[in-house]
């Protein structure tokens, strides 16, 4: 394959960017087992909605829906666990370009849920893909955010911080959510929260929804990540590129 | 202008990428003035060297040796300080690819002069480009931070995210740390700390500083994100691209 | 029962104080199930052996071994789970003078399990006191955390916090860890990490021992928090002691 | 002095307990230097106005009106600094029974003067009082957080480990503050966001100052912590109570 286009085309002026080749997993972390409503499953529908608008293949999990053990291997029935939801999980998320978590906010933290799942996310990334790097190379991750009163950009920080850790880049503004005023009140599907309308938010979830798919093509087209510089593998093998020893300098 | 390369050749087959178009700035929180040694900056140093070694530019700012203000605004000369050079830095930072903040830990928290540097950056951020982006659109940062037990990850956590939620991509693995073990001792300098050594700092300070290497140049070959989805201007004038509001679903 | 305590021998020359008629229940919220060796245990084991050598009743749960379900209301088999031994585990809880929860770290968070337990801790706050306050006032709380390489003051900062906001006291210093130099490496029960021996360690899990056993002693002889001033029921009856509403000021 | 009092009415069916020989210190770190209108001022003197009611002296520091240096040492014009205001200030912070910190959010973090504070009360974490215990043992910590959206929990989580860290205590719920709803909007003291008359704010700030007297009040009463278990200088000098070395158990 070989791509080749005329820069301004590609970069801000084209009327429509064509992004049916990408795809998405949304994976959210209510503490409610379907078919309870959720809230974040709600805001989580905006980003969707215009995924699919544009072509984006894209799949739903609700994390509390399925046995997934605690633990920080690739398969913990190995480690006496009965069942193990994970690894069949797992393969769904590795097969997307995108990867959105989905979170409410309990106390100012993003759920145990969501703690799980990054558990798990870093469970895995010990495996390398083809070129050495680490196995998340090359996708793109955001999260979106639901609470009634505070703590969006508390939890935005946790999963963004884990997610590029593990290997994910990050797009601009790539977290999203909607709270109320402080103290209890109602919840963002809730009719008098209004929050439907909320532009701010509306915004916000556009932007994060666009910026994900621009960042995603870019590296899709570029073949994610060269490997110069970051493999794990070659450096293991003694390979440092520019790298230079500070003690001996 | 127009981009046309072989896909192999970009993607990771290439022997040696070509960064020489690509500048990059340090901005270093330490809270200690020149000339005292700064442990942080220790630690840049590795990842400025791989840069100069690429031929990419690179600039160095220790924050604490410049008046800078404390407030929300581009310039707070307007609002009652005598001094401000924040203007004067922020051109620089302005015209780099990069952004590399560097800090150290105090309590699990970056320094104050982070923080400061945090709510300036942020001071700028109703600026657009050409494109009516937010203005840090298309450029790429990260982080390096020290200290001498404990925080790495937490620091790195509040300043990745500040970054991507102005406007900045955040590559795989964009945070580079080194702290000794729990309570007091040496620092990342000190020769009994033995850290220049240190295979996983070293390795992850090379790794972050070639994922942003390869992230702001795949940017810049594309002119930044398209605006196709996130521009605040256009939002403004009414455009939504494929946002549908969900009240009217 | 009537208090009278000459103040001098109260507070700081008192050769030994009695920790006797106190409780403590430690949680630990490691992802391994029994009999798996937890790292986290180890370090609770050393302030538990102080507060048995103080006569203080202890009682260790270890999380993951029991079926809590996942949710923030006081019983989750109401709420469509077909088990939940959280009601059980509250009991002790609710029995207990001091709750120390211990965690290990996973990416400079606490564990799925210690944010469940919160969230079930979160559940009970409905729950009133005689005094019409929350039903965790008179209680003093702290933490112990244990990981390779970096969070420990992360973990801590999330834990103290929801503590106290569900109305737990905190003694000074109540948090308490061990990691490594930063990377991979040895932990805590592991010989070649010599943690057990780390100075620095011991001392602060000596001192937060100590500190919560002394909050706690003063608070159960004081009968806990009066209720001027803090009781719910009092307030929404329309009681407001010193308050005055800012608005009419 | 001999404390003598029938523990009921110590406890919590005393009408009105005397708060007379308490003090406080609020410091706002605002951005903003004075006269210019702060909307955490605006909410630190709801709690004020009720420690002035129960005749407890306070003092009101707005930090950024004074020259305070960037540093971990106790005076920095040791260390290359021209000025430093942090001495004469410390003074004040000391003689006090306790100290609240308000902070406005910026990008969901505590404010740059506010670290600054943290800091510069971290570098004097090195004295000790008459029992050897680190200097702050005895007082009583709590904060005040106001921001337009998002934020409060996050700021407080920082706020109460760093106090609790140093040896402050924490007393239940010592934290309140006031945000709006989701995205940019009024503030504070806004007249258009209602927020004087939030009866959440005003019910947590009320509870926040009485939680916060009583257990200064428990503490003076009781001369602080005794030292048993806590002295750093006695552990220096070999004492150890009920600690027992793990390696030799």
């Amino acid at each position: 394959m070989h791509v080749c286009v005329p820069k301004g085309i590609n970069a801000g002026f084209m009327s429509q960017p064509n992004f049916k080749d990408l795809s998405a997993v949304y994976i959210n972390c209510t503490l409610k087992k379907s078919p309870k409503k959720s809230h974040t499953a709600g805001l989580m529908s905006v980003s969707q909605s215009i995924m699919e608008k544009e072509g984006v293949s894209i799949k739903e999990i609700r994390l509390v829906d399925h046995l997934v053990a605690s633990g920080v291997y690739p398969d913990m029935k190995e480690y006496g666990w009965q069942t193990d939801e994970w690894p069949e999980l797992f393969k769904t998320i590795l097969s997307a370009d995108i990867l959105i978590i989905g979170t409410p906010i309990w106390l100012g933290e993003k759920s145990s849920e969501a703690q799980k799942l990054i558990e798990r996310l870093y469970s895995m990334s010990g495996m390398k893909n083809e070129k050495g790097q680490y196995i998340y190379y090359g996708k793109v991750g955001g999260c979106i955010i639901t609470g009634n009163e505070d703590g969006v950009k508390h939890c935005a920080m946790g999963i963004l911080y884990s997610l590029q850790h593990i290997g994910y880049s990050i797009a601009p503004q790539a977290d999203s959510g909607w709270i109320g005023e402080v103290g209890p009140g109602p919840s963002y599907l809730d009719k008098e929260a209004n929050a439907l309308n909320n532009d701010f938010t509306n915004r916000n979830t556009t932007f994060m929804t666009y910026n994900m798919l621009h960042l995603a093509k870019m590296l899709k087209n570029n073949d994610g990540y060269p490997s110069y510089g970051n493999s794990r593998e070659q450096w293991d093998n003694g390979k440092r590129w520019g790298f230079d020893n500070p003690e001996y300098r």
